[in-house]
């Protein structure tokens, strides 16, 4: 290890106490973006931010959105963008994070209480947001403070970009960086987003990839209005036994979707790629965990290799799902209505190399076949709700191999380099 | 006509603006009992019904029925019952009406206000319960009034029972019948409703029979609790998925039901049913009519034939109708969740001779058998979740002569000779 960065390393552990005091004030803020009458912490905790980002010496602007969508009494909590060094001979990196966070009762299940960083015998820490996302946040702060208290150059210049809505659905952050993409964000040359998934507990992971989502509405129509079936049971078509049968069309239990010429869009598996799930850390428990069920597709036989299998199709290969039906009867109870209208909905999880026009065309002529079939009376629409494009990058890029080695020397390991499946956010595309 | 019928026939032309002025009286009476406020006024009617029943002779009384089930800060309103006439060596008649009505606004396209009686030009009368069921009901004092009048003898013993919950649910009307069937309705020699369609709008119907129900849940569960489809599309087998195949494989677009047996269960058709059908007043349009569009089952080319077979099976034939699923995405809008229990709900309308323990062993027998097909790793329970038998009376009983009889009297024409496919409201059984 470098002088310097031996040097780093010390003022790490030097200030690990001033560090944990800090997340411990970013716990307690509950900002939980989702109810409303928490909205007031929601932009606490982004004041209680940009003075941390000034007090190490970053330029911080915050910057407001506007009103909630369809909640106009409330006010969206402001980005909070940061820029720390203007090195033109330095490379820039934007980072990403968030520092709202989801409900929490101590009533859900909680061991402590949730808005209180409790910490256990081992130096574990327990709080709302440790590590999703305020640990990671608050990290880029220590990061630089660090740096400044060992005297030790920052080698990089720092764009950071923290908001307040992540766990609603990022409202308004698209637009912000769409716009800013060449101004405020312009010369970036890497971005890192620390705001993901391990796959077990023991091990980093770095994620280059994630997969699409094209959503699709399968809308059948007959009668003019909802009929009771006792009176007209057997006399009319009715749209809901065509719904379930074009639904029951898709995919398998199994999970192959059945639809023609969709898999071959996808992008043929490389040796090389073959390669890098040989060193991932992942059982088949990892997954019977995540699922509370041993109901995976694979089987246990060969652990290794249907581990890899079970990996491989949560990012690299497609899926469909289907979510429900719009329009029927779903309360519990017995209902003895014919709904004259319903809508069925399910999604295509995409990947490299589908283009989501032709899944589109794909789903649409397949569904409108399965429909003819039937012989139906009935009317169909199938139309796409909203698509968003997978995303894969090259693992073996410079700020990946940075990553890869810094993630080493932390914890001793080689991090997984992994891919998602779907993220709940949607996707920074800034220019890089 | 003999002179007694001819005076009691004078006495009802005579009478015509008394009678239309209660019918206005009733009607006026807003006695919704679907609406929490409104249910002051239900109380209202039966006091207004009571006291008519009283002043045309008639021996009254209510019967409270305690809380509204559910909905414990209302009281159900009364049964009021009352009987005319206690003669030994006449024949005793159960009659059965409501005195609640539906909800109805001038808004919901109303031509006239719903709680005023109105006249048109050829002295068709308008207003909510002039039909269902005020009219029906005031007809029975109208009848008892007309005989007083005339001085002619009540030719039967008269038993009423008029209750106020029927248009939600008739809470409570089905212990209270069950529980006086042998006290209060002792001695009835037949039953009478008058609550039901007319298959157009030019002839009366009698009806003879009514379709069962068995109403199943299908339920399929895996995943321990929901999943998101990006993380786990593709690794996990989806309830979603096995529940569409498993119902798309109970009925054809058709309405074929796809249950082996099951159609063997139903009753032979016999000549002297078909015989029934052959002066029916029916077509295709009266069906197109009632479904808001041409959606039938049957098509259109041999009018009469089909619309004998379109009737038939509305009445005499099961029917399969699926209503919906509990437990997935039903709002508007996209969710990608994959759903971990999800419950298909369905119910077979049953005919005679189907059994309903019989029903339930072929469906849960095929269910099963579907689901295994699947190879699915998931659970499937199937169970009944409330069965209500058919019923179907002889035609040809002097009941239905005397008024089939009655019916060709006052509208020159024979009444149609009916089945219901389903009623809205539970049957009252008292033994006769």
């Amino acid at each position: 290890m470098s002088l310097p960065l031996e040097n780093f390393f010390k003022q790490v552990d030097a200030l690990s106490e001033p560090f944990i005091d800090r997340l411990r004030k970013a716990v307690a803020i509950p900002s939980i973006s989702a109810e409303d009458e928490r909205r007031p912490d929601v932009f606490k905790m982004g004041d209680f931010l940009a003075s941390e980002l000034e007090a190490v010496g970053a330029q911080v602007e915050k910057r407001y959105l506007g009103k909630q969508p369809h909640k106009e009494h409330l006010d969206l909590p402001p980005v909070i963008v940061a820029r720390y060094g203007h090195d033109k001979s330095k490379r820039t990196i934007s980072v990403y994070g968030h520092y709202d966070v989801q409900p929490a009762q101590k009533e859900d299940g909680w061991a402590t209480e949730p808005f209180e960083l409790s910490i256990d015998e081992n130096g574990r820490m327990y709080g709302r947001g440790s590590t999703d996302d305020k640990g990671p946040v608050l990290g880029w702060l220590n990061v630089i403070e660090a740096h400044r208290k060992a005297n030790i150059d920052f080698p990089v210049n720092l764009l950071m970009c923290f908001e307040g809505m992540e766990e609603y659905g990022s409202e308004g952050l698209d637009e912000f960086v769409r716009e800013e993409s060449q101004k405020y964000f312009a010369g970036t040359d890497a971005v890192c987003i620390s705001d993901n998934y391990w796959l077990g507990t023991e091990k980093p992971c770095l994620t280059y990839g994630i997969r699409g989502c094209n959503y699709y509405s399968v809308c059948i129509s007959g009668p003019g209005q909802d009929l009771h079936s006792g009176v007209f049971g057997g006399s009319t078509q009715e749209p809901m036994t065509d719904l379930v049968r074009v639904l029951g069309s898709l995919v398998d239990t199994h999970g192959a979707i059945e639809i023609p010429g969709l898999m071959d869009l996808v992008a043929p598996l490389s040796d090389e790629e073959i390669a890098t799930y040989s060193g991932i850390s992942y059982s088949m428990n990892n997954l019977y965990e995540s699922l509370g069920s041993t109901t995976a597709v694979f089987d246990n036989e060969q652990q290794t290799l249907m581990a890899r299998q079970a990996l491989s199709c949560q990012w690299r290969y497609p899926s469909l799902s289907i979510h429900g039906i719009e329009g029927a009867f779903s309360a519990p109870g017995a209902k003895t209505v014919i709904p004259a209208k319903v809508i069925g909905k399910f999604s295509i999880r995409t990947v490299p190399d589908m283009q989501p026009d032709d899944v589109d065309e794909l789903v649409f002529k397949f569904v409108k076949e399965e429909f003819a079939k039937l012989g139906s009376k009935n009317t169909l629409e199938v139309s796409l709700q909203h698509s968003g494009k997978w995303w894969v990058a090259n693992p073996k890029h410079w700020n990946y191999n940075a990553a890869s080695r810094a993630a080493e020397h932390v914890w001793g390991v080689k991090p997984d380099l992994t891919r998602e499946g779907g993220r709940f956010t949607s996707i920074l595309s800034i220019s890089g």
